[in-house]
């Protein structure tokens, strides 16, 4: 294994070779992981979906799989390399976080009613949608009960699944012991962010280190810190360089969450597959909002109330003026520009972390290009 | 190990005082479990429920997991004991599958909409009680949406610690090896099953085959057979003993589902913790309906259709009424007197299959009263 010596580098070392080299094998990896997941969920569906009626579901989860960034199945592979050598067996492994990860979203969008994910109707509308076609009732309330139930159950399945590409992956006992308490740890964080988002809305007044505690449990761990170690843990990192990414994950997770709060208000629905507004809507007590309600004058504070007042119906066409209006007011608290310096000052320091710890030379360039590259403005 | 040798017994040969034995032997075994599976999700949901506004999740779920029946990790005890001796392990590991069940009926209660369960509010319920008594919302619609998505949660632990307890119980890594696919194989079919009823209506017509197949699959499988092959594949039982416990599982789960549905219209609601005349209510195609369907006369299937139409809201005094026309119905057509001959030679068999199996004493004489108490009418 390449360790990388000498001075600290800065992202800007990372010369540009380097960086298409790693956009590459980043790239190819994605592709990879994409095709195992697709494969397995594809083999499960087909296994235990044989009744003619269970037909939708073998072809909406593979599809709804086949898609997204492969952000976490990424990094836990690149806590495998901070360790061994790559690995087609810890490539697979690692995998299974992204059917952990359909399990979150498909789930999620029931419990937030959201009609669209990834610009596509969610999983829970589209079982809707065929349970109308199929039973040819025309009670609508009938069939977005099954959507919900249904979505629900193929979560659950891809929870069960996430454990098994996992568990039978063909890597030692001992490297599975060490992962499980992470894992764990992982899933039940997950669920219990999950609990806790369902509580949080901007009625309760929450303070900011509440908000941020709870993205750092639900998305930011979940998303890089977590399978960071997990895959340190299934190679054996020492503990030096498990704190180095355990501390990089931590910084660069809540840096992601910020992105994924700020997108939710500024974002453009093409780049982030939902209709703008949500979060808005809502009233969801994302890091944004908690920062403008913050930051705003006592006037600001009475316009934003007046605007939450004043919350047009989904599809309504005013929800672009009311939207726009929420973006100018946030701009003039000053939260936009706040919340880009809190990501700017955790990825910074993530970089500068990295570069200090010993790490093999792959991941390391995969880490400092990453750490721009999930919390920027298209992630 | 007693073996049990000699010529075949009956029910009727199991006398009074080996009756008695196992019965005090089977309160014990379960009251243990109950005390381990109660500790064990106080433990996990103190450890993650740690916000204050989470408290109410630290109450829910253990008291929930204390009632039950725990049928089905004493099957998977009695499984284990044809193969091993008694072993506070084997119990540990298999008392985690009444916490897979808790997951099965909390989320199936949400997707049924169930107000109640062993006659107290369900688990979604509550949790809407709590969030109008906290949020001090006036919106029911609110809370409700937050009393289904919070219990979809904690059901979606439960799923995650049923697994653990089983990993984590201190038995040998070649007993959880055989293990696993029989685990895994339950929990898909379990949620495979439920997606089956969820489509699961009258108003498709669906066979009696078709009906018990699902009830196979979903409870009946789940309820008795697959409880029983994962405990002989934890304790390594021989192929001989194997086949006898599956093929007894599949006789007494098929009887368990059809008393099932014969209890959902001629329960006592004291007896099942259900309020009368939910199946009918929701017009599922249970065995017992789809048998008087099946025996109907041209008058009384139009009297059943007719009935059907005019069903009373909940909580309408009519119900009882209304129930009580259905009971007389269905016991006209036939029905009635036809489930219970099914389900007597679905106990005799599976008896009388034991009989001739070599097993142990003591899951001999506790498998031959269960084929019998969970299957009759006070069950």
């Amino acid at each position: 294994m390449v360790t990388r010596q000498g001075p600290a580098r800065s992202i800007a070392v990372v010369g540009s070779r380097q960086t298409d080299d790693v956009i590459d094998w980043l790239g190819v990896r994605v592709a990879a992981a994409k095709a195992t997941v697709s494969a397995y969920a594809g083999q499960r569906c087909t296994e235990y979906f044989t009744a003619p009626e269970t037909a939708v579901l073998r072809e909406v989860l593979p599809e709804f799989v086949a898609e997204g960034k492969y952000v976490r199945s990424t990094f836990a592979y690149l806590g495998w390399l901070c360790g061994q050598a790559e690995s087609a067996a810890a490539a697979e492994a690692v995998a299974g976080l992204e059917l952990l990860h359909a399990f979150a979203l498909i789930q999620d969008d029931v419990m937030d009613d959201s009609a669209t994910r990834r610009g596509r109707p969610t999983v829970h509308v589209r079982l809707a949608n065929w349970h109308t076609a199929r039973a040819a009732t025309s009670d609508r309330r009938v069939s977005d009960r099954f959507g919900r139930s249904a979505a629900v159950l193929l979560g659950d399945l891809c929870l069960i699944w996430a454990e098994r590409m996992l568990r039978e992956a063909d890597l030692p006992a001992a490297s599975l012991d060490r992962a499980w308490p992470v894992y764990d740890l992982m899933r039940s964080e997950l669920a219990v962010g999950q609990f806790s988002d369902l509580l949080n809305d901007l009625t309760q007044e929450p303070e900011l280190a509440t908000v941020l505690d709870i993205a750092r449990r639900k998305s930011g761990n979940y998303t890089v810190r977590r399978p960071l170690e997990l895959g340190a843990a299934l190679a054996g990192c020492d503990r030096r360089t498990t704190r180095a990414l355990q501390r990089y994950g931590s910084m660069v997770g809540e840096a992601y969450q910020l992105r994924d709060d700020h997108l939710g208000v500024f974002g453009e629905p093409r780049m982030t597959g939902k209709p703008l507004g949500d979060d808005l809507r809502e009233g969801k007590a994302t890091t944004l909002l908690v920062v403008a309600r913050d930051l705003a004058s006592p006037g600001q504070r009475a316009e934003m109330a007046d605007l939450a007042r004043r919350t047009p119906a989904p599809e309504d066409p005013a929800t672009d003026e009311w939207v726009r209006r929420w973006q100018e007011l946030i701009v003039a608290t000053g939260a936009d520009a706040r919340i880009e310096q809190l990501i700017a000052e955790r990825v910074d320091a993530a970089i500068e972390l990295l570069s200090r710890a010993e790490l093999p030379t792959r991941p390391y360039d995969a880490l400092v290009l990453l750490a721009g590259r999930c919390t920027n403005r298209d992630h």
